[in-house]
């Protein structure tokens, strides 16, 4: 047992000292707790391990855990709680009701860190531990897809260089000057040129030329760089400025790194294999003859996929209480699906076996997180969820009914009962999906007993909610959340699961996009803007049609306008563009402005931070 | 005991053929022998693991090891084994004379890894293993500085846009907001502006504009951004071209992130507060009125500390031999000092006793790496080295005798002669800081017997080395270098090093340049191009004066000409600029250009690397 019993404060003191307050076990510990195997486990430092992908294979023939999604109504934009209540309630399955239990949760962007919206580790009572080791580095994964991003990125811009500089003759005899045969590399592009040959002396001058001139068109260029950073004034940026680039400048930019399509990769695949084939299959750009260019064109998907060697294994850390939580890949919510790795909720629901539980969570509100986990997480992993965990608070039900956050601590039945139409269209979607819902409804010291009695009553009887429970794991930790965990064991015992998909693999792009837009949404209708019909019409003769579809949209309402409020109906959908990542296999739609770089306030949060040197610890970080 | 057989094959197998046939023992193994408490290791995977700085602490009292330090003549651009003898050497010392021994190195930048220069873990039977996880993320201290330094850049400049966006009322009320007294942080600014107040409220309006603004001169700011890949479109770029930056875009650039002075930080400082310290001080631009805009003035100094607490820790990982290697920074060789860290040196001083040996490896040619050894990093520490080690060649000897590396196979005593007077020249250097001179000579299959007899004579008869030793560590592992190893014993123990360095820190700037230009380069004299003299007035004007200087030149000859080989004499140096990193602590002039961020060729290492996804292992790198 590696279970702690926690000595809760009152008031709640800051999360940096609640979290420092408490020794983490040694995580070999919590591995060795956890069912895995000592030399399945790669420590870094003593509180964070990687694991293996080769437990995988040890418990192949082991039933899975019951699958549980935690996703959260539209929130205000304080936030409602997700992650503190994945936290909090894998520490009352784990230390409180003795179920295995795992919590697999997204490694967060230091961009916000050292910006505006801190940490990411729950909070209050309900963390995952050592905090600062969650919030800065981890174990390293969001720098190798950093790297790995902009390897690509310098290859591709390379690439035009010296093929803008050099005649094919010099192109090609510096390509495979010395090789008796084409590197594997270079096979795999001859493969797709239809070149059957491996010495290099036996092409024709058709054929090297081909080989040699990816003959990128500058315009269609989609890969951007990526920086860890905050930093507003590389979103457009004009490169190549220097003499020695001889012209060869271009507009261009850089997107924070867990919006890198490599990330989403990363989140997506089954394994290595699947890993280094993804890697290859990313599109850069077009050739002036209209053709995909992709990563193993330019060369590069094999070093790429070696900088990922070890972000592909989860991280295992700790919540406050002990329970194991695996920490992997952190996509962006909007352009991307905004969900933690289908390799961590494989290998943790193999560890969790037929009694234990796995929480998974889906960033956003569960229009956007949790319509992305069935309809493209669960689509690839082809695991099917148990139930979904839904979090509201009565603070965002009434922001849905009319009420600003500053003012939601005075009693508003009128407010909350019009903002329940939120909530309770969440509901009725998820289970649309067959899967059923348990409302866990996060407690604030100003909500009243007839409030909570309210939502209760509205969200089972008109939304179907198998049940609803108030939880208080942020002051109280897993003992805050132990009513959830009993609701939840009931209703997997009770409720079946009866998931589907949404829409085949078959339909159409626009087919996929009107049915989220209708079934989840509430539109009334899609609007293709500028050139969006088009654009799709092309991605299904490319051979993209087959994707799933990955709605870019503000996470604050259902519809793409975030002053729409509550369960808005009627409105119509503008699809203002459609981008494709080939990699990642989705199409996404923007529905509006997404900003893809967030900039640093007037007073980021550096301004608290400092290091104390005489005990080596971290102060000032929330 | 840790030390392991080696089997070697002839012909000798390519570097990760060998580094893959031998499994690396436990990094615990390698720590326990070399004295390391298993609870002063934070181990990274089985074999690599951070070493923490409590070891100085609990070995204060024992008595240092001897330091040595390994350096080289002026190479070729095929280098001349630099890194492969330092490991060779450690092997001989510790596996087969079983010494106490270290090898300290430098972390290599990914850039090259995957562009033309291959790995870093030295090569054949002398490697740091393993040589995929040296050369690739080692643990993320690289990353760590690359976040640092980009953290320092946004803030700067997301800084400026506030301030050009916001007038003061707006600016100081958004710094200061809901803050009942200044954050420490912000204290370290107050206390430079001499403002001794601790409430917001209590400020004048003047103070609270001497506070809030800046006031960043833009034509004045020296820090770039940095990224750990070769990315030449990236060296000059113009940043903030964006609608919603305001127009607030200037031309800046990114450097390769070893050239960062956060690395050069993090190669000089003894220890945490050091470090925190010196971060403060990096100067990022001047204000409108002349002023020192620094790290700690744009508030992220402590944040960026916070990053760098991990990095701050040397990496221990092994020879093939089993010999334990501590693995830490990589400032570049010319625009910073080319060195290793002072923290690694100090910690294995301290573990290799009385009895052991350190050897400690500076880049680039001794005229630079060497030179820049005692003069900056000696100074910095206050440790006194008990001799050098001297890498040479006999090709490139004949390299320097008018020979190409091509041609050098090729028994030629005239140009072999010719050559030795660039050896002679070095080993005379380093005995003007009374520091005894082995010379290791790396044996090729073509080298005669009358060849190696002529260099042996002329070094020792006319240089004045103390040994010239024939070496085959490259084929043979450790056994290839025993006699130089018995060499360096005799030598440290028949011939004590008197140790000085070569200028004081009150001499000015100007004389610490010309007697590093005439006393190691050779030179006759030092010519100011531009406007250099009044910057190094300027620069001790603003208190700068007592740093040493860190000349920015070619390795590739003693004079700032890389065509001019041998020992030339009788030129002038060119000073074209001058440049001061005032958290390093340095002041660098600048001989000629150099390039801080390298290119990708038309054919770079990536074409050769990928991943074997059934074993999960790296194919291809070099």
């Amino acid at each position: 047992m590696t279970a702690r019993k926690l000595d809760c404060a009152w008031p709640v003191p800051s999360d940096i000292d609640i979290a420092q307050s408490v020794d983490a076990q040694p995580i070999t510990s919590i591995a060795e707790a956890a069912g895995i195997l000592l030399s399945e486990l790669n420590p870094y430092g003593s509180t964070r391990a990687k694991v293996k992908l080769s437990v995988l294979k040890r418990l192949e023939s082991c039933p899975n855990g019951r699958y549980i999604v935690v996703t959260g109504m539209s929130p205000t934009p304080l936030g409602e709680g997700k992650s503190t209540t994945t936290i909090g309630l894998a520490q009352a399955l784990g230390a409180h009701l003795h179920r295995p239990c795992f919590a697999c949760i997204r490694q967060p962007s230091q961009g916000p860190t050292f910006g505006i919206k801190g940490g990411a580790a729950g909070g209050g009572y309900s963390q995952v531990i050592p905090m600062e080791d969650f919030n800065l580095h981890g174990t390293g994964d969001i720098h190798a897809i950093t790297a790995a991003n902009n390897l690509l990125a310098a290859a591709l811009d390379t690439r035009i260089f010296h093929e803008q500089t050099q005649d094919t003759a010099a192109l090609y005899r510096r390509l495979t000057d010395g090789l008796r045969n084409f590197t594997p590399i270079m096979q795999r592009r001859l493969d797709k040129l239809d070149i059957q040959k491996t010495d290099p002396k036996e092409l024709t001058e058709e054929e090297r030329a081909r080989f040699a001139r990816l003959d990128v068109d500058p315009n269609t260029i989609s890969w951007r760089r990526v920086s860890d950073v905050n930093d507003r004034l590389l979103r457009d940026i004009e490169i190549g400025k220097g003499k020695a680039e001889k012209g060869i400048s271009r507009r261009t930019g850089f997107d924070i790194s867990v919006a890198s399509e490599v990330m989403a990769i990363l989140a997506l695949v089954n394994d290595l294999t699947d890993m280094r084939q993804r890697l290859g299959e990313i599109q850069v750009a077009k050739s002036k003859t209209g053709e995909s260019v992709t990563a193993e064109d330019v060369g590069c998907a094999g070093a790429m996929a070696v900088l990922m060697k070890d972000a592909v294994e989860p991280t295992l850390m700790q919540t406050l209480e002990g329970t194991p939580v695996l920490v992997h890949a952190g996509p962006f919510g909007n352009i991307a699906h905004g969900n933690s790795s289908i390799i961590a909720d494989r290998i943790s629901l193999k560890l969790a076996g037929a009694d234990g539980f796995v929480l998974t969570e889906a960033g956003f509100g569960a229009d956007m997180g949790c319509e992305k986990f069935f309809n493209i997480k669960c689509r690839t992993s082809g695991l099917k969820p148990d139930a979904a965990v839904l979090v509201a608070t009565v603070r965002a039900l009434k922001f849905h009914g009319g009420v600003e956050p500053e003012a939601s601590a005075k009693e508003n039945a009128d407010a909350l009962r019009a903002g329940m139409s939120n909530l309770i269209r969440h509901i009725q979607n998820i289970r649309k999906f067959g899967v059923p819902v348990v409302v866990a409804l996060n407690q604030f010291n100003t909500d009243t007993e007839a409030e909570l009695a309210l939502v209760k009553e509205l969200a089972m009887q008109e939304g179907g909610a198998e049940d609803v429970v108030v939880t208080s794991h942020w002051s109280k930790g897993g003992a805050g959340a132990v009513n959830l965990a009993q609701a939840l064991i009931r209703v997997t015992e009770m409720k079946p699961s009866n998931f589907q998909l949404m829409y085949p693999n078959e339909a159409s792009l626009k087919e996929k996009i009107e049915t989220i837009c209708r079934e989840i949404y509430g539109a009334a209708g899609v609007e293709y803007l500028n050139d969006t019909e088009e654009k799709l019409a092309d991605f299904e003769k490319m051979g993209y049609g087959a994707f799933p579809v990955c709605m870019a949209k503000t996470q604050y309402s259902f519809s793409h306008n975030p002053e729409l409020r509550g369960a808005p109906t009627g409105f119509i959908v503008p699809i203002r563009d459609v981008r494709v990542n080939c990699g990642a296999r989705f199409v996404f739609p923007l529905l509006g402005d997404i900003s893809t770089m967030p900039g640093l306030p007037t007073r980021p949060a550096y301004y608290g931070i400092d290091i104390d040197c005489e005990t080596g610890k971290v102060v000032g970080l929330s």
